[in-house]
């Protein structure tokens, strides 16, 4: 797993909350993969005999001195099946082929550099068509007629400096989820905000197909009313 | 002005940053009102000839020391016509008559009742007109099939201990704008995220109305593909 | 519950670390208890058919973000037997038939009066009986030929400010557990140091017999070697 | 401007305060400068035509999230005429020819080296024609009969450390502003009180001769009574 | 003691840094009072024999780990003469008959009113006259050509809010030490600053006299030079 | 002495508390040594004639604004015989022929190694003549058969992470002081806990032997009762 996603790219605010994060059998065969833990993924993992689940949001981001609601019904399945859960979240964001790789694969993206977050790269698709690929809908702001280099960071990277640097490598465009309006009132160049499942789980997806695990897809319930 | 948003009103974050927070001439005669005091707005007050202009979002929440950019112009167009700025934020969103109640008004809410931040009350919109009020199209979350206790929260609202009291209170359905992946994710009811812009503007609409101020528009540009 | 050891008693520390730290069964019949909630503790109880264990210490005094190695094997036969996990720590230090008078009934103390934290009473016990009683084996510390006022303290209780106090308050012994070296120099009377668990396992054991509980000891294998 | 006052001089609670303060037009030709942005010093600068004032003290060192009183007056001014308001604060302190070095200079200090802070040098004036070059009038700590080896400070420059530093340097006279009686009772060495004005405008004249720029005098109203 | 200055009255810096600082005789009979435990005062205070020496400023006001240099030779005089070393410092300031009363009497000040520190009253001495009692020569801020309702405040009192609280009370005059340049800038009103130990000097002194103590004048060696 | 405890050796919290401490004469002829400056320590260093007193525990520890109680009569006997106190703590802890090198030598430990804090070694002798040598009794946690490797902590050295690097440098047995019961629960080697006074006092006489001081012995006054 360290190979996949070296613990020593996670940001400060990960340490202590990535890796081995719910500790199941010795033994791992049979291993699933996520973007969450929630209680269907983890049923679906059980169902399926899982021995590892791999995810990228941790359960447990705030401490806990409590185990109960949701988080106790969560856990509950994992121990009772032995099932091992493993995070991998920032440090998977950073990693060679991890979730800003997948992101751009799938929005075909050439020539490509990283950024401090996220990967910037030459687009060649259509407006409808990138819309499309995202698959879940998506809120524009500005003017986006045309664009050449895009900036994709999955999460929520809609962050002033992360935009200011997209900028600076020569950005017409920037894709994200979870716009706040301050910030998009200050926004130097277009923004897309798509939603957080849908640019984080292709890089689930891909690195289970790359190794063998086993998928499992657990969209939130959400569509677009205009 | 201490009647309509009394300061006492307002979140310990915001000390400091409401009522008088940039210094015009002390005779006060024409009066603009908007949500944010971008460039276009303190522009258009100008060339009102606007004494004052209130606005529900500070340009100065992260205390400065330096006055530069986007700020410098701002503030040159303020002071070079000494329009004093006002600034109404949390204190606006409980008082009567504020953001909330403009919603409220605007979704045809009845039998209200104010929780810690927000209004709750009976709509009897269908969900097609309802987000045709909104105007700004929205992301729905869940089934909304029917509803009829509605809960509403201007700006920020998807805060899990606001969701749960609207449960408490009966909320079939929670209106607010910025929703977070890991907050979706827990939510005890569906929820329609609307914009922050949509949701506030009208509270400021209507106090300018109210008040015989003039409401300088200005939405963000952004549109919703799917 | 709340009557045993009402929540508003507990010191700020165990804010959020008392009451239902691992949810089970909403149908609670069997109840067990237990000073510390160790393995053998809670593997007693799932084989004793337990719904409920109530204990002194919680197992989740530092928030965890992990749940690996012993956490995790007591949590999984808790989770696994939907055994609910009831801490009653300061709070029950502080409750009128808590931790502190189960000390004093053990030693007999008569004219009790409580003190800001533990219990000071007139005690007519020989040196060589106390000790017994205790049933540990203790550390004597400075001369304790005689004394009549005894001061009693569960836990970790040799606190400077408490030591003055039981002598403002007439004690000529101080019994508790854990002293340290620094303090133990400057202490203003007598003490015997005890084991944490001889002192504070008695209030619930008494508890249970009360409440018709079933308490699991599971003394620390130790003992003293002159 | 970077060569006169290096950014990288200044100490760490000058971060974010120095460098331009205000912005104002690009086209910069007429320069003045002063220690204080003072509104006469402001309106003197306006009315000479000047595009920039390069000044000591910054007007916001205490961040702000209100433009009222006297720095709306200030700032209304800078930013009405487009006058960048550039800050030089301990950068200059530190710097080579800047504001200690002028100090030095005024003092004909010979042999001179750099302290932590301030210059420490040989001084051959009496101390009658000392006093009388400050300009200011001075309050004497201890017996200053002879000297030799001065050490000066601009700004509030009586600090333990320092006035340790010149003593080991060799030093039998030290010159700042601004002493504190608690650090006057343990002053290892005679001190000369002169104003924190009269020390450091020296710095902004002699930088503003060797670079063009028009010095704007502007001294605290004062003077000694005995 | 605590009816001279009650220690309620005292600053929350000063908790546990006022009343029995140094612990002496039980037995006090004679009683030396000064402004500073300086070497000079408490070798005095041995060389009289006194039991107790009350004093205004600690000199253990910042927390030691260390007893060195002219603080062990300090505490050793104390120390050997069983001296009490007893601090009255801003609950004397606050104290009726306090330090700040004792500066109203040496300037005859009537029609008083207690500030939130210092005291505000009619003064009918002329400029002259005023400078020879404080007798420590002064620097003087602003015009000072007449003045009749004058603020003291004893110690560093030039602080904004209390120069503004000055000004709302109407004061035409403020007598404080140790003034600051940014300070200074921006003082509302004319301003004397002479020196902390002619200011607070006199209240000891005074209550030396009302309790039949021993003062022991001690002044900082200076002198003003123009 | 720097050589005997380098003060680079020491942990951050000692920063400000080893070394001199207390300053007394220059002319250091006599020297004695002790494990803690308690009154007869003080006393007994007086009546020798001792020009400096080593210790391993400051008497200074928590920052102190006043010179009270117990500290009073220590200082007082230190300053007027011109005792010089020097602290060396954590610093001889780490050091070669320090407080944890005397251990292993009392307990004949060979092929020693040192662990971040303590020695780990080899020790041949049976668990009767081990207790003998530690001379204080001992409270014996787990079973302790038989054991070869073992590690000694001076101090208060019962740390989760201590005991996990003592097992994994192959340790059966862990010897130091002042267990908590919540340390002890998870203790995972068997343990035995000594007096602090049992383990550290060693230190003291073996150097004190070495440098031709004379050790003042000062144990607490406590005993076992079974």
């Amino acid at each position: 797993m360290e190979k996949i996603a070296p613990a020593g790219l996670a940001e400060d605010f990960d340490l202590g909350k990535i890796g081995l994060v719910v500790e199941g059998t010795k033994d791992v065969r049979m291993v699933c993969a996520a973007l969450d833990p929630t209680l269907k993924v983890v049923l679906g993992a059980a169902s399926l005999g899982a021995d590892m689940l791999v995810v990228h949001h941790t359960p447990l981001f705030t401490p806990v001195t409590r185990i109960v609601g949701t988080t106790a019904r969560i856990l509950k399945i994992l121990l009772e099946h032995e099932i091992n859960l493993f995070v991998m979240h920032t440090n998977f964001d950073h990693a060679d082929g991890g979730i800003n790789d997948a992101i751009a694969d799938m929005l075909e993206l050439s020539d490509r550099r990283r950024m401090s977050l996220g990967i910037i790269g030459d687009c060649h698709l259509s407006l409808t068509e990138l819309i499309k690929r995202l698959g879940c809908g998506a809120r524009v702001y500005g003017q986006v007629s045309g664009f050449q280099r895009v900036a994709v960071v999955g999460g929520s990277g809609f962050q002033p400096d992360l935009m200011e640097e997209a900028c600076n490598l020569g950005a017409d465009l920037f894709i994200s989820s979870e716009m706040k309006h301050s910030t998009g009132r200050l926004a130097p160049l277009p923004c897309i905000e798509a939603t957080h499942y849908a640019l984080e789980s292709v890089g689930m997806k891909a690195i289970s197909e790359k190794m063998g695990w086993t998928f499992i897809d657990d969209p939130p319930e959400s569509c677009l009313l205009i």
